[in-house]
């Protein structure tokens, strides 16, 4: 997608180099850094330079490339499953990671010796450009719902109320929640979109208005308490979040709070949307409370950092001693979802029609 | 309550002068301010130096006070009158200004010309001691939940999870849906209170635990968007809000946000309760819809206000061009709630238990 009118990726190689957009620094300034090493990409997805489902799988991708050219021939297979068990540490609610890293792990066993590292840059850049086209047809998918509400609505626009950054800075390209978003925008479809700030990393007052502000798509930034206000007054017409780790039961793990947004979809009959590619669904897990719930620190509560005289300041906004606690996510049951949104089409949430799209499973 | 082991109202007089705490810089810094006239308490009103339902209430009864001693003897019942109005423009939401506004005006009416002043005296400060005892009273009632809550988990600590500050800042003093957790704490009950940061204006990271610190009441900081995953994983045994207007049908205005928490309650069915005085009582408007919810400046959801280097700043969260809306208040359904906590005792949110405890309405 486009910054300042020049397109880019989330993540992408550049002379034989690994290059990422480093998040932390946005809205307020758009840096571009370079990733040398597996520990580098490590802890560049610890620190959420790089974030969201399809962008970490990405980059764990991209980190087993690093990994394998890092490698000694001897122990090289050894030297590649540590590193992922390195890189699948980093975040644990998210589950394309563990399907980025099995892989390349898999791709690499497979080959011969002196071929492994061409495998993994190969499988690497495979993962990258699948995440983009997945969600390049989960927008083309998303864009009839959008198209049936735009048409009861007379061509008035379209209120679509978001959570986190399900933009294409989660993945690699166009991301989740927004593609059917920019798929409309760019039909000339009016769409308004309600963005939650998301607290308290910002992620939705940071990246997810920034994006779309890039690409003028009209939005209005909301504490993350506003949006059961907005759609029992009628002024939310569907929500559309992403998702970190979808059951095969349609139980969605996604950012802390997007529960609340489902329970007042459900209680004033606003569709609630879940946009997500085939590879953040779990085929293991069938019960959402076996998730685990990854808790970070609590000082990302305590604190907000933002702009003030010009540069990126945190502020401390409780009082000195009082602790602090910091859940990144939680589980909307299936029985909350409208419908989920994937490259091969919109189903319910259920386990049925998730295998009947996705049959090989 | 105390501040650092000196007892405080919130709004007080002394030596014939009107002092309030500050609150716009707690919890970094306790300020105590003088307001001299009746334009001063607008202003403190409106830019929420004291804010919270009987606090602004209160500020209401002593400015209407403040207005008497200025008010000219030829015109002094129109001076009050426009006075009356200027007070009840700051926050249209709140029923307590109302209330307190039209008590000081019916008084005032009733009264020897000669007389007015000291009758405004009286009345400002009964306006203020029968917060602070309804306030007391309401903690009595609660207290009998908790301890029931207590018994019932073995001694345990009880987790309270609330909403915004409905201590005693915002109140003459003891608070509402903190006065039954003060009185559980001061009988030896374990307590732990979730608070809820409540942005934009952060409220219950700023007030209600610094508020809950200074009494030695444990409790944790959590994001608005968090309070739902704690119900679901069974962390949260009760939830106690306040209320800036009820209806006497039992529908809840509360500080946005409230509705999402009262809708995750009841999907995991904990108990939902509404401490308020009856001053909050709305008598005349039965549907919640009517309730006029209050519009604040958008820069209140762009910015966040903290402690850096020692001082209090704003930084900027948003990207530059981003819009944003603040809604101040939503409307908790009648349906939601597990039952009214008042100071005449305990009843369901509807209209005939509620005039059963107050049948003189």
């Amino acid at each position: 997608m486009k910054v300042d009118g020049k397109g880019y990726r989330t993540i992408w190689m550049e002379g034989g180099k690994l290059m990422i957009i480093d998040q932390r620094n946005l809205p307020h300034e758009f840096v571009i850094e370079n990733l040398e090493t597996v520990e580098d990409v490590a802890r560049a997805i610890k620190e959420m330079h790089i974030r969201g489902a399809g962008a970490i799988g990405a980059a764990a991708g991209y980190g087993m490339f690093l990994a394998a050219m890092e490698a000694p021939a001897e122990g090289f297979d050894n030297y590649m499953k540590e590193a992922g068990e390195r890189l699948k540490a980093t975040r644990p609610t998210a589950v394309n990671l563990q399907w980025a890293v099995e892989r390349q792990l898999s791709g690499i066993s497979k080959g011969k010796p002196e071929k492994k590292r061409e495998i993994a840059g190969r499988v690497a850049q495979g993962i990258a450009d699948e995440d983009a086209e997945s969600c390049r047809r989960i927008g083309e998918h998303g864009l009839r719902i959008i198209e049936g509400l735009s048409q009861r609505k007379g061509g008035k626009p379209v209120n679509i109320l978001t959570h986190c950054n399900a933009g294409w800075l989660a993945f690699v390209d166009y991301g989740t929640a927004t593609a059917p978003i920019y798929a409309a925008h760019e039909k000339g479809i009016p769409v308004h979109v309600w963005v939650d700030e998301t607290r308290p990393r910002n992620q939705g007052a940071r990246l997810t208005a920034w994006e779309l502000g890039q690409h003028g798509v009209p939005h209005t930034v909301i504490s993350d308490n506003t949006g059961g206000h907005l759609m029992q007054n009628g002024m939310v017409d569907m929500v559309i979040v992403g998702s970190d780790r979808t059951t095969f039961t349609g139980n969605v793990a996604n950012k802390i709070g997007t529960y609340l947004k489902a329970l007042a979809a459900r209680d004033n009959s606003v569709p609630f949307y879940v946009a997500l590619p085939s590879s953040t669904l779990d085929w293991k897990t069938s019960d959402g409370r076996e998730i685990p719930i990854e808790e970070r620190e609590s000082d990302e509560v305590r604190f907000a950092q933002g702009l003030c005289e010009g540069s990126l300041r945190s502020v401390l906004l409780t009082p000195e001693k009082s602790p602090a606690a910091n859940y990144a996510f939680d589980v909307t049951p299936a029985r909350l979802v409208t419908g989920l949104i994937t490259e091969r089409g919109i189903c319910r949430p259920e386990e049925g029609e998730i295998r009947r799209l996705f049959p090989e499973k």
